[in-house]
């Protein structure tokens, strides 16, 4: 049957979840059923919800005293037919939970699309393999670092700190995702003037790291300025997807003049996932629905810094980017904040070798500064992969950076 | 100072939220600062954001036991430069809660704009003024009716459920929200069929009802689509604004082609405003913001129903749409679900004059069908305003829809 499945988790007071779950897939879909001529019936079935499953959880004291009435929980999946919206990501949303989202305490943890729902969205563009084979490295964690405090800054400024990141070895930099069109950066200078410093260090040192530029400005412009930034040699997008929409970034990739890799950040994200009684998993949002619109890179926050994700988000995410689904290509995990070389281990041993280690104080805080912090991080990757502790290497940047943050023993 | 100023709720354990707010004003703008040279901060001191106000409140027993820690409880304001941001929504988004809402348990409650702030939105085309102005009805609520069970329906259905419900008197039929193209029902037609009927009826009794049509499509679409809807005489579009973004919503009021009412349906926004302790409050939401980008109405779950809105919640939008702001006009507040004719009293009770009266199985559901439910409205309406209870009307339909769900006694 062509159609998607949402599961939601439900927290009601009365539990009644049989009933429930028949009004929610009567509700949004046909209206009503039983009191419908049989004719009538015969028409609209194609249309009509159906209840996929109830699972009830066991109740949960902790909740019960916040809530302050005893409350049942349960998992509910109900299937949406095809034939009864357009198979866009707007109309999908609003089919699913659109009023429903209004409706109490209840959380869209997954949407499964049949072949024919999953037809309709393209993808990552390079995915992991595209963008390996941009970077010609295939073996190892990538390693990104981030612009820091740029806001005021120059031109000369911004190509200084890219340099140093560059040299340090790192693979990718990003733009500070809050660094929009101003007078001292513009975007477009930023792209040639970048890409200038990066070819410069690649001649000087054989290294290839690629820039993603943050694309930014009203939603209707994006498309003609993603366009240019492709003409004049853009590497790669920086996309605060969520201040625009999904809808907006699967556009994006779809435009074969834009071409370029798209790094879908999660800024504003933290309104729609974390309650645990509202809003969208993790692992849907930033996992499989920004895969299915085609982001290149996923980033969210690790599960080890002061802005954290619990892991189980985090694995869940990683789950849904690089598993193996419909034609997609892999979007690349990206666990940002709170990384220092030292954490790396720990950053292999929880996301794989298919992931990427995003760090800008660990980068920039080290004693020698970006070209140090780069360097630091790429011989922990090293080490890591070869079996090596971190302090039994002679890598001078990475003792140092030892020093500064030490070895985090890696947990299971 | 040109700015904006963003208040917060805040739950912390450690409670330390002078730290807290100075490390989001800093962390937010210029990155660092007192480690900074002189001439530094002196270039950089216009990008600097600034603790505005701190206030803690009490400590709540039922947060702590959830959260199963001692929690403190503040309401932060913080200023951030306009000249670190272009004036538009997700660039704004992104700056004021972009990487924050990820950092642990905050609320965004509210934004101020300065007037150089404020200069970037257009707010409604129409507003409240405009409504009336088309309608000519100046001095009670409106009256508004939904279509039901429309999907897997023909065009003959729509129309027929349509003409039922402007014989009955109402001054606005809205589409479903979860009708999206479709080869029974296209946009185009439900446009130019549903203004025959509209026109048919207004020459028979002399009555005008607007018919707000669903918007929906890609996003990049939407521009062309609404346009054709304009050309076709639409009435008012119908839109799914949080399953696309409030950017979109302002660039179709912007649009001096489209020139059409734009009625907000808050679809999806439940993942958004109800939690405690993550997301954005309802009044800046569904209120402020819709009303800045543009939207003339803005629907809202009344307090009443089932699927219900907190009052204090309701009263927030409707204060932030409806009072004086900048040069705009007003925005309707529609609060929806669970509206019967015997509420009516209650509902202008709460929401004034200047407010719209919208009801789906309280139309529908009435004892003579669609045209008894949008008569028993209106002399609901027509009592209340004139200080009679419903009771001692001596109108039959609404004496039998009084009779069917009852009068609610006005609360104060």
């Amino acid at each position: 049957m062509s159609e998607i499945v949402a599961s939601y988790l439900l927290h009601d007071e009365k539990g009644n979840f049989e009933k429930k779950a028949e009004g929610i897939a009567l509700g949004l879909t046909v209206g009503s059923w039983t009191n419908l001529p049989q004719l009538e019936q015969e028409q609209l079935r194609k249309h009509k919800g159906r209840v996929v499953d109830i699972t009830p959880l066991e109740d949960c004291d902790r909740v019960n005293n916040y809530l302050e009435q005893t409350t049942k929980q349960a998992i509910v999946k109900i299937g949406y037919p095809l034939s009864n919206y357009t198979n866009d990501l707007p109309a999908i949303l609003v089919t699913v939970f659109g009023k429903l989202s209004l409706d109490g305490k209840v959380k869209l943890l997954d949407l499964e699309f049949s072949q024919e729902a999953l037809a309709a969205f393209p993808g990552p563009r390079f995915g992991i393999e595209g963008i390996r084979e941009k970077l010609k490295v295939y073996d190892r964690p990538l390693v990104m670092s981030i612009f820091k405090g740029v806001i005021g800054r120059d031109m000369d400024y911004l190509t200084e700190q890219l340099r140093a990141q560059a040299l340090g070895g790192v693979d990718l930099v990003k733009d500070d995702e809050i660094l929009f069109d101003n007078e001292l950066t513009p975007f477009e200078k930023r792209i040639t003037e970048g890409k200038k410093v990066l070819d410069e260090v690649y001649k000087e040192m054989g290294h290839r790291t690629l820039y993603a530029v943050n694309l930014t400005g009203r939603t209707f412009d994006l498309k003609e300025k993603a366009r240019k930034a492709a003409e004049l040699g853009a590497d790669a997008l920086l996309f605060n997807v969520f201040a625009y929409g999904l809808d907006v970034l699967q556009a994006l990739r779809e435009d074969d003049d834009i071409n370029l890799p798209i790094m879908a950040h999660p800024a504003v994200s933290g309104a729609l996932t974390p309650s645990e009684f509202h809003g969208f998993s993790n692992s849907l949002l930033l996992g499989k629905l920004l895969r299915l619109v085609g982001a290149d890179f996923s980033l969210f926050p690790s599960p080890y810094g002061s802005v954290a994700m619990p892991l189980e988000d985090t694995a869940g995410i990683t789950y849904e980017v690089t598993r193996p689904l419909h034609t997609y290509k892999q979007t690349f995990p990206v666990p940002s904040a709170g990384i220092h070389p030292g954490m790396v281990p720990q950053l292999i041993s929880d996301f794989g070798v298919d992931s990427i280690i995003n760090a800008g104080g660990g980068v920039h805080g080290h004693p020698d500064g970006a070209v140090g912090g780069g360097k630091a991080f790429r011989a922990a990757v090293d080490a890591t992969l070869a079996g090596q502790p971190l302090e039994d290497t002679n890598d001078e940047a990475l003792q140092k950076a030892l020093e500064l943050w030490g070895a985090v023993k890696v947990k299971g």
